[in-house]
């Protein structure tokens, strides 16, 4: 069954073709659409490492099958080297990029399940690796259908809301964490008004979530990064939404590079601050944001990332690619399984665990 | 006189040639150093209206070339005619840009001067204007280096400094407002460390203060706009000082877009939050910043400011040049004449009107 829990209105970021996967390269949106047909684990890695997919879940996603592509050339017969093989495949993927603990999740989760199956042949190890990419793909898209319901209750018709990055449909499998409540509004006739943060340097906002909320028909400006503030004091925005890559135990929340500054600014104007966040986002074993690796990306982003130099050469250059908002700052996660207090360590661990559906607040 | 006061370390952006101006194109740095010759007040008018020039001071200082430029034709005996298309001119030259005060001030001051010698020759008119106009940009720089000398007494070496857009020698004579005092400061052999914003859109910060400092010999540091919280939270920034387009009678500040959010930023880390004016840039003519101009700029600033669309066609966006700063955010405004709290409704008054040294902070 991939069969979509709803038809999405914006471009799928991934797709798996039988034989190789589809993935949109999210670099050159939105002036081109093209889709690059992967066949081995190495092309996924380089394609999570150069950000032709990225948002936390899809990287999960891709990852798993880039481990079955990695995997498939095994015949049976071939156990020792199949199982030799694997960590090393699994390791390697999981280096691409830091901080999204999804790519981690997504990866130990199949390695987990295949490692049930120790007995098997290889054949069947395989398709047991396909069918949980599978799986993680469509679950994702129940996902983040089930986070849009959840956060639809905090949201009034008529809304301003501000958001940073791209936390949408190209972000996950489909409909996105921070943007399905704008899909699922848009489908019910509310007309929200949606400030999306340009998000320097890569522009995750005005490259994806400006073109796909504009593909949908949704009701987007898109601002510079540095006028969150003033579309705050001048009314214009009610409520924040983000994505986010890893919540810590403590409720922390690291997210695109901006988001922190996004956040303390939502509190000083008295505006409600949401990280929208799969439970495979949360990560129990993370006790803090201190403990939140950061990546660190390449000065050329921020020097010439429009393929023309806006800097002087050699300057010094300090480009985190994340930030961590304290969860002091975080009016609330909102996850598949209901929506929890980041400041309630236990109502964390028991939506991450248990799965069970916590009181709204 | 048109001896520097102390030799600027940076390149001029903008000089008196004898008969023309040369101006240093800013939209074209830092891959290109073009200097523009400029012989007419319309020229004048397109380089501030096109950001060929800009910066409160520097324009004002243009500005009033431009009035000569546009004058200088006349000849004795047009005293009509040259009555008749003064005003008109500096009606002309003020329309180019709403927001930066010094505009107006500078263009004032000099048709003041100049209506003085009503029973005066045409030539002695336009010498008179050109007169002016060398004047005012001698002052500035005299004003600028007050302004560094004020706001060192607020500085310790080894301090981290962020700043906003670019209030640097390229915003005025010579020397800037905001990046006075780190010119000042290298001179005397301080470390400190200086954190520039890149300035969306248009880049002031990545293209203009981070080439001038690095030109300079100084520590800088080029970051995102959404990267000032992250930089604050790590404790990598000790102070913030920004330039000014207009402050209004009650202290609320103008100033390029994103300053808002950074002075809001500020105050929740415990950090001063400065801004550098010349009582230029003071207007006591605008009781409050809700009664200033806020310019807005052409959408394509952000959908396609580096040559080529960085966002779907046809995105709405909203593009306000400048942001206003409340006063309470403000920890202390720096003028030529002295340090005044811009809550002091009555020391602002007497820092611009009396021009009298205001005790320090």
């Amino acid at each position: 069954m991939t069969q979509p829990v709803w038809t999405p209105p914006h471009p799928l970021s991934l797709e798996w073709k039988g034989d190789y996967l589809a993935l949109l390269d999210q670099r050159r949106l939105p002036a081109e659409k093209v889709v690059l047909q992967i066949t081995t684990a190495e092309e996924v890695r380089e394609a999570i490492v150069h950000l032709a997919v990225r948002g936390a879940p899809a990287i999960g996603i891709a990852a798993v099958y880039g481990l079955y592509l990695g995997m498939r050339n095994f015949q049976d017969g071939e156990e020792d080297a199949f199982w030799q093989e694997l960590p090393r495949l699994v390791d390697d993927l999981n280096a691409a990029r830091p901080t999204a603990v999804n790519l981690s999740w997504a990866l130990k989760r199949t390695a987990a399940k295949v490692e049930t199956l120790r007995s098997r042949s290889v054949e069947e190890l395989k398709a047991a690796i396909l069918a949980e990419a599978r799986a993680i793909h469509r679950e994702d898209a129940e996902v983040c259908r089930r986070i849009g319901e959840y956060a639809l209750t905090l949201l009034k018709d008529g809304m301003g809301i501000l958001t940073h990055c791209n936390a949408g449909g190209l972000a996950t499998a489909a409909y996105g964490t921070a943007l399905a409540p704008m899909y699922l509004a848009h489908e019910r006739g509310w007309k929200l008004k949606v400030y999306a943060d340009e998000t320097r340097p890569v522009l995750q906002g005005s490259r994806l979530t400006a073109f796909e909320l504009q593909q949908a028909g949704l009701d987007v400006t898109l601002i510079c990064d540095n006028m969150a503030g003033a579309v705050m004091k001048e009314g214009k925005v009610q409520v924040v939404i983000v994505g986010t890559d890893r919540v810590a135990a403590n409720g922390d929340v690291a997210n695109k590079i901006g988001t922190y500054s996004v956040a303390v600014l939502a509190k000083a104007h008295g505006i409600p601050f949401y990280v929208a966040a799969p439970t495979s986002s949360i990560d129990l074993g993370t006790p803090t944001g201190a403990e939140i690796p950061i990546e660190e990306r390449a000065a050329e982003e921020i020097t010439c990332g429009f393929g023309k130099a806006t800097a002087p050469e050699g300057v010094q250059v300090y480009n985190p690619a994340f930030d961590v908002t304290p969860a002091e700052y975080v009016t609330a996660i909102i996850t598949e399984n209901g929506i929890v207090d980041p400041r309630d360590k236990e109502g964390l661990r028991r939506v991450v665990l248990h799965k069970q559906t916590i009181a709204e607040k």
